[in-house]
Order: structure tokens, then sequence, then C-alpha cells
């Protein structure tokens, strides 16, 4: 059986399964999310009225056993930034959505009314039923609602508070095997869930499989890319001290953004370092290593307890800590853990709320280090949508507006996450020329310029970065098509047997003869695909620049600003 | 003396006077604004940061007798559009700078540190005073203290809490003849001038006079053009009822946007009418008549007394008027009285912060109808500086934003004002290319759609509206430059004696031999120069466009939708 669109209505409230043109035939995940938006979205909506769409796409391998295919790419015109967006995260809906031969979802329409909707998908299509006695609960409370009326095989895609406020930090999230969440983050996605009133999500599979068109070279295929990212040293790092093994690296490079961009080195990163956390974990009776999809071999997440040794958060990631330690000036990783679990219980993206909050400590709203009063904050004010809540759920840039801050680390009202562009100058470039606004997981230039994955490029020299960057940019975008978590892409760049791999594994499963440079097209295409939509939005070269302040504020301690020329930045797309 | 620059570097505290570069010799009021923001201020610098500029200029006819010349030009990149602004009012710092022999003020730089500053200002050049006790005052206690300190004929330029909290709604008041004050409200320019913390500037004059070369010359046009004035139907219209004249009227044309922008009538509209307004005035011993400047002929403003008959507002306008009640439903006009009071104490532009508050309704924050609720807002949220209160203070959009709100009427950020781009196609065009996102004084064709002022054009038909507004964009933009009030427009329009008149008083001031196309080139050059900042800064095509709202929802009663094609808005540029 052919995989089919589901279309959803949300202004009828009416449902049809779709055959795919022919055009969207070889797409999957950010591929097929942003060809969609391209083709469906007037780039000029109104990002959360009834013309935008929210499009979810399991990866081309989703739903198969290839290691590491679990993500699933959500797209939309994005109210945070107003451009294209991709956001995408693990958990078990995408391979799940591909075994109910769901090539992609396309939810339109505003419904009118107070309800609030569950989408329930099966290999039959999708029904429509109201859930309004769900709203108003926080994602916890809602997977633990749905653990005692589904079955915990079947998948949940949802919106927590901030998503029914419709906050542009708002995000969606997904359930993974152990009933914990994943989250795509960026671009508020969340809040064009809530403007759908779209609660929930609900994926039963039934017995649908994915069909593999020549299983025995795709077995041979999918155990050499295995070995590949088992054996990369940069994976088996993050297996043991999750991608958090990253704060005493970044540090000590002199890029890790401090009290709000201010300084590149925090006092207190070893109190929130990986190192440190894997005691606590090891201590507290926790797990250090933990996968958040079936078939993952780098488990780079983990399940973190509280001083009790009882559940706290999971999925702990660098960035996440970064935002809400160095950025907001806070070493104390409990009161991260717990500011953690409830931007996911609210539904909040963890980077933009937290870099709000480290601007709003320059407004002088909380003290720089406050950790309890960020808690606080996120429970009293954000949970209850008052207006400070209101203000720090609408994102960094947000809270800037209100408070007439200058210093506000954004490219495209999107937070720039955990690495200063001024000393790691190739994430600066993919901030600044990134289709999505500021997102390190759009061209991760630290793999060269840092960790020295894929070559060495001087993270404090201009020279390379802009190559670097785009060479990167185009890889990720075509492995975002695949349902393949990115971290693949360390193995993928030192080890030549895991790209081939991972193209003998796509060739297998649809029956066709992708060659290397097909991928480089596709990744190409996505990346212009994108950036026609956001010019016809209004984007210009002049969004492509990042804040002002990076060019007058030199960073200790190496005590240097950003230094690339407009004309420069541009030449990024030259290709 | 020829005139100079005043330079006022607030980095360094230092300040110089300085001649005037050739270029801009022959500009004043909004066209040496604009050259001068324009060649100074780097198009994509943070409006708030140390790169952006606030000049201030009077127009070429300030301080001399010529009739209604008493407007004040202020610029900068605005906070609110991070397009290109003026924003210009009445008072007397026009006409006192003007005898300073003060071309322009230029504002620029940051002052690090707490302090608040006054800027003193007069023949001699500019002493810079730290004046931090009267910061958190309102504009109207400012106003009175300084009036113990200073002779009544000094000028004072000033901004309220709004504008210290650096909020894009606040704006930059001029206290008037009577120590009532003036408000240039658009675009938030009081967030600039409290960004570089300038409290008041005080303009003392001493002995000093505008020279005027051809005196005889000067005092015959003067009355030519006093005449056409005076005898201008809509001038009387003015005199009587102000600007509120317009209420009825625009009601009666199904073009009065009500509650959000979801009506073109507004059933309360003769219990906040011109007439009576006029009946209360008349009934409480209020002033129908009251010039905002010396010299006005027209005499547009009012004192407004409480039902007590103590004095609550003037400068009681139409737009404002509109905003607080048809827009927000509330039929209460001491409500609104109130309200308008409140805004200028604050020192907000009463159109954005009233269409924010519309918004708010809409949002559910209050009740549509409920003015107590907008003036206990204005006092306990914008005047505390609450969460909610800088989301109101941030204007419409901010508004919109931080709820989630699709019904947000705004162009480039800034509040579309009282005339429903739908049934006032006219204005639509005005909205939608304005340089300086919506603004009716920018090409008001309501004068030929509804008054059939210069013609008539049917304001339901697309036919002739591109022309019409650019017509008036280019007069207007001549006309901001020389001081003179809009409401010459008028009888500019209709009496072939007064342009000529205008013209030969510019001529007589300068001993020059301008025509009626350099005065058309002059507005041709401004409009192109304040676009070419906007493109620079990031603006294209697509920021020339209504909100998507006006294309898919009727507006009773005559239940038409906003009906341009973007080429046809976009052929305002062929010129």
């Amino acid at each position: 059986m052919a995989d089919k669109i589901f279309r959803i209505n949300m202004t009828t409230l009416s449902t049809t399964v779709e055959d795919i043109p022919p055009a969207w035939a070889g797409h999957g995940g950010r591929g097929l999310t942003s060809t969609i938006v391209a083709a469906e979205v007037p780039p000029t909506c109104h990002p959360l009225g009834p013309n935008n769409k929210l499009v979810i796409a399991p990866g081309l391998l989703s739903g198969t056993p290839a290691a590491n295919s679990g993500r699933l790419s959500i797209g939309a015109k994005s109210p945070l930034t107003g451009t294209i967006k991709e956001s995408n995260a693990g958990g078990t809906a995408a391979q799940l959505l591909a075994r109910c031969g769901c090539k992609a979802i396309i939810l339109e329409g505003c419904p009118a009314g107070d309800s609030w909707y569950n989408l329930a998908v099966n290999p039959d299509g999708v029904t429509i039923n109201i859930e309004s006695d769900l709203a108003g609960k926080g994602n916890f409370e809602l997977i633990n609602t749905l653990a005692n009326r589904l079955s915990s095989k079947q998948g949940i895609i949802t919106i927590g508070l901030a998503g029914e406020m419709k906050m542009t930090a708002a995000n969606i999230s997904i359930k993974d095997p152990d009933g914990h969440l994943r989250s795509a983050g960026r671009g508020g996605l969340g809040a064009v869930m809530g403007s759908k009133r779209v609660k929930f999500i609900s994926i039963d599979p039934k017995d649908g499989k994915v069909a593999i068109a020549d299983p025995e070279k795709f077995k041979a295929a999918n155990k050499i890319f295995s070995k590949a990212l088992v054996d990369h040293p940069v994976s088996q790092g993050l297996g043991q001290y999750g991608t958090n093994v990253l704060v005493n690296i970044i540090n000590e490079s002199g890029g890790l953004p401090t009290r709000n961009f201010t300084a590149g080195q925090f006092a207190g990163h070893d109190k929130i370092s990986g190192e440190t956390m894997y005691d606590k974990i090891m201590e507290r009776g926790g797990k250090p290593k933990h996968g958040c999809h079936p078939g993952c071999v780098i488990q780079c997440s983990q399940i973190y307890n509280d001083i009790n040794k009882n559940y706290k958060t999971s999925g702990f990631e660098y960035e996440s800590i970064w935002a809400m330690g160095a950025d907001c000036g806070v070493d104390n990783l409990d009161h991260i853990a717990e500011a953690d679990s409830l931007m996911d219980d609210l539904g909040l993206d963890t980077i933009e709320t937290s870099v709000a909050m480290g601007v709003a400590m320059e407004a002088g709203v909380l003290a720089f280090g406050d950790g309890a009063g960020i808690c606080r904050i996120l429970k009293d004010e954000v949970g209850k949508g008052t207006g400070l809540g209101r203000i720090i759920g609408g994102g960094a840039a947000s809270v800037g507006r209100a408070f007439g801050v200058t210093r506000v680390p954004v490219v495209k009202n999107q937070a720039i996450p955990a690495y200063d562009p001024r000393s790691i100058k190739g994430m600066g470039i993919t901030y600044a020329t990134s289709t999505q606004g500021a997102d390190h997981t759009m061209g991760y230039s630290v793999a060269t310029n840092i960790l020295k994955v894929g070559g060495s490029v001087d993270p404090l020299s201009k020279v390379g970065q802009v190559e670097l960057s785009r060479n990167l940019q185009i890889a990720t975008a075509a492995i975002d098509s695949t349902g393949m978590c990115l971290f693949i892409a360390f193995a993928a760049l030192d080890d030549t047997t895991c790209l081939p791999a991972l193209i003998d594994m796509i060739n297998a499963r649809f029956g066709i003869n992708l060659t290397g440079d097909d991928v480089v097209n596709l990744g190409k295409y996505i990346l212009k695909t994108e950036k026609a939509f956001n010019e016809a939005a209004g984007f210009t070269k002049a969004d492509d620049r990042l804040p002002e302040f990076f060019n007058y504020e030199p960073l200790p301690p190496h005590n240097v600003v950003w230094d690339f020329t407009g004309e420069e930045i541009d030449s990024f797309w030259n290709f």
C-alpha cells in the first residue's frame, strides 16, 4: 500500500486521505514539510490564522529498523520568526505514523467555537474528537490521563498550556517509549497547533508495517551504519554524559554565553557540567543512558532524579542547561532540572524561554542567578498566562521589546542558542543565514570549530566558516529528511562507510538508486525552497544579520566581536 | 546669523553647534529630519541603542508670523515600526527653537549610568543638566514643577513614564501656549528619547528672532494665506467641533472602525460625537476653540472640562475619541476624556494605545465598552510598568502577539487609525504604502473620499485611489517640511490662492525663488529618501500590505473587503 497524505480541515472539521502528488513522492521529514508549506501556505498569512498549515511528516526511513531513524518533522509558517519552520524531535510518533501509511499530516483551517479536539490517527485515516475536558491540563497530566485510556503503544503528540495560550515559545511534545516527552522545540509550532485547537494527536498503527523493497540489502547496510555510529568517539561521549558533555568543552573554548551574552565563560560551569550531572544521576539512581526512540544506538538522553531519588526530568540537554544555567547565571543543577521539567509540562521551548529569562534578568525582572525565581515565574506567571508570563512566553525578543532591552540575542526573532557567535564564528554564520532563525541544529559548525569533527576550522577566525556552514546546512537539510537523528552527522563526517550505508538503506527501502550527489542536491533544494518562501514573506539580506550589539561588545575572555561583513555573510548563498 | 545644527552626544555628554551642510540647507521639518536620519542612522541599528538618533527640527516657516506654522517635526528610526519616522505636533517649541537659530537638534548616543537629563537650549547652544529627581513624574507634574522654575515663555519638550520605560507606544509631548500638552504621537519616539535618558528639553530663545529676507512680501502673502484658511468650510467645522466633527461623518460613511474593526458603524456614535462634545463643553464652561500654537487661525483644539467644570483635557482629537470610543465600544465621553488625560500624562500615543485596548478586549482582557476598565489599566498597569502594562504600552501588535489574536489592525506594526480601509479605500492605500506604517496624516484620502475636498473619489471603489494617495502623500511630505499644520491642506486643495501664497512666504523668508514644481519635487524627494532607508532596513513590498483579515472579513454595513492586489498597491511608487 502506497503511503498517503492525511489531511484535516479544522474549519469544516473534516478529514481526507489523499494520494501523494508525484512532486512530493521522493520527500520525507523536513524536505516534505517544507515542500508542502511552500506549496500550500501563503507566505504573508498570519501564522495563527486559518491560512497557516501544520505539517507533520515522518522521515524517509521512519518505521524501518534503521538505527536512529525516529525523528519526526513538524513544519509551518512560524509565529515566532515569520519564516518557514521545521522542528524535529524523537519519541515514537514518527515510527508509528509511518506504520499507519501516513506520509504526512496536513492540519489546516481553524474551528469556530471554544472546543478543543483530538485527532485520532490509524491506518484508515483520521477522526476528529472533541476533548475539551483535557484542555487546561499540562503535558504530564495529559499523558498520564491518556495512559489510562489508550494502549501504551499508541503515539501521542501534544501541546501544553503554552500552546493553548498561543505563546510563541510554545513547543510540540511527543511521547517517548517510556512515557516521557521529547519536544519539537523551536519556532512556536505549539502555538500553531493551539490556534487550530488541537490539544493532542493519538496514533494507533494497529498492525501496520513499513514495507522494505530489499530487506537483505537494508539489513546489511544498517549493520554498517550502526557500527559507524557506535564507534565514533563523540557518540560515546554523548552516551555517557549526554549532550551536556559540552558545558566544560564550550566553556573552555570561551564560547559559553554567560549572563545574557556578556561573557564567554561561566564561573559555575563545573556545577552544571555533564560530568557533575553524571555523578548526580548515579548517586540518585537515575539512568545515564536512555534512548528517545526505539532503535537509537547513541542514547544521549538520561533519567535525572531529584535529591529524593524521584524522577525529575529526561532529555536534559546541553542547550537547555546552558540557557537556564550560564545564560541566567544559575549554577544549581536541581533548579535547572526543576525549570526544565516545568517547561516540558507547560510545553515551552527551553532555549527560547530561558534566553528570555536572561533578557528579563538584564531588565531587572529578577536577578541573575535566581534559579528559584525562574521556577516561580514559570509556575505563577507563564503557567497562569499573566502579562509577565505572556511576555516571557513570547520569547527573548518579546522580553526585549517589552522592557526596551538592546542586548537581545535573537536572529529573525528567535533566540540564539548555546554557542557565542563572536568566539565560535562558524555558528554565527549558521545563525545569520539559517532559513529558520538562530538555530544550532541547522548547521552545527561547532563540530568542526570546536570538536574537530570533519576537519578543523579555527573558531576565532573568519576563514573557512561560510563554506563550512554552507556544507553543514546542506547536509543537515538532507539528514532532516531521512528521519535520522542529527547526531549521525559526526560519524558521517569522519567515517567513510557511514553515509553510503545510509543511502543504501534509503535505496533498499524504496527500491531506488539515489547517489551521494542526489542527497546533496536534495539538501540544496530544501534550503532554496525555504529561502524562496521567506523572501515571499518579506525577508531580505537585512534579516540575515546578527543583532547589532555583537558588533560593538567584545566578548571575554578572547575579547572578540562579530566581524563578518554583510557581503561575506551573503556569499553563503552562492550555490 | 545663519541657523545651526545643535548636536548633543549623550554617550560623551558633550554638545556642539555646527554649521549646516549645504545639502541640508534647503530643508526644514520632516524634510530635514528624514534627510538627517537617512544620512546618519544605520538603517539596521537597534532603535533604542546608541546608534539611533533623535532629530528635532522646526519647519521652514517656524518662528515667523506665518499662520499655522508652529508644527515641530521629530524624527528617528522608530522602535515601533522599525522604519524611518517623522511625527509632528504643535505647541510652542518649533517657534522657540527657530528663534534660537536652531535648524535642528541631533540627539545621539546613550549615557552610561542611571541619571536622567535635561537639555537646556538657548541661542548659544545646549547645556546638559542632571535632573534625576524629575524622573518618575508624569507629564503634568513635570510641567507644573517646571512652571515654578522656568519662565512661562520657555518651551518644553518632554516624555512621561511611558517614554522612561521605553514603551513603543510612548510619545513626545510639547508644551502649548496655555501650559497644556500637544504630542508627537506616532511611532514610539518617546522611547527613543527615553533610551537617551533625556526627560525634558527646555528652550529659552532669549531675545532671538527669525530674520525675514523680504518682510513686505511676506506680510502680503500671509494675509492671502490666512484668509484662504479661515474661509474654507472645513476650517470652520474644525473651529466649532474640533476634529471630532468627524465621528458622525465617518459613522455615516460606514467607515468608523468599531469593536476592533468588526463593524463600520457604532451605535453609540451620537454620544461621542463632536456635536455632543460641543454641548458638553458649553455646559461646563470649557472652550470650544483653542489654538495649539500662537498664530493658528483654525483653532481645532478645545478645553474639555469634567462634570464638575474642572479642566480635564484639551486637544481632544477625533482619532483619540474614535479609538477609545467606537473601537473599544465605549460610548461614555467622560471615560474617554479621562483616558485621554491619563495617556497624555503617561506620554502615550492615544491611537496606538487605544487600538491596543481594542485588541486586548478581543483577547478577553477586559470587555468591550468598559471605559472605566481602560482607565484602570492605564493607571494600575501601564503606569506601573506591570507585565500587562508593558504589553499594552507596546501597542496593538504587541497585544496581538502576546495573546495570539489574529485580528490585529496594524501596518508595519503601527496601529491603523480611525478610518476603515475596506470602506474608505483611499486610506487603505495610504496605510499600506506610507513609509511610516499606518498613519492617516501621511496622505489623508478621507479629504477626497468623504469630505469631497480636492474633488471626489468614491470611497468604495478602487478607481483613482492610488493616484489620490500618491498626490496627497507627496504634498503632505512637502507641507510637513514647512512647519505648517496639515489642516492647511483643505484650503490648499480647494483655493487656488493658498499654495502660491505659502510658496511666496517661503521665498520671502529666505530670499529665494521656489516654484510649485520645486515643492512637488521636495515631496517626492522626501518619500524616496524615506523609502530607501526602509529598504536598507529590510522592508520590502511584502510590508506594504494590510493585515490578512481585511481580505476575508467583510465590513458591515457595506459588507466590503480589502480587494487591492499587490501589484495595484505597488504602482503607488511609479513616480
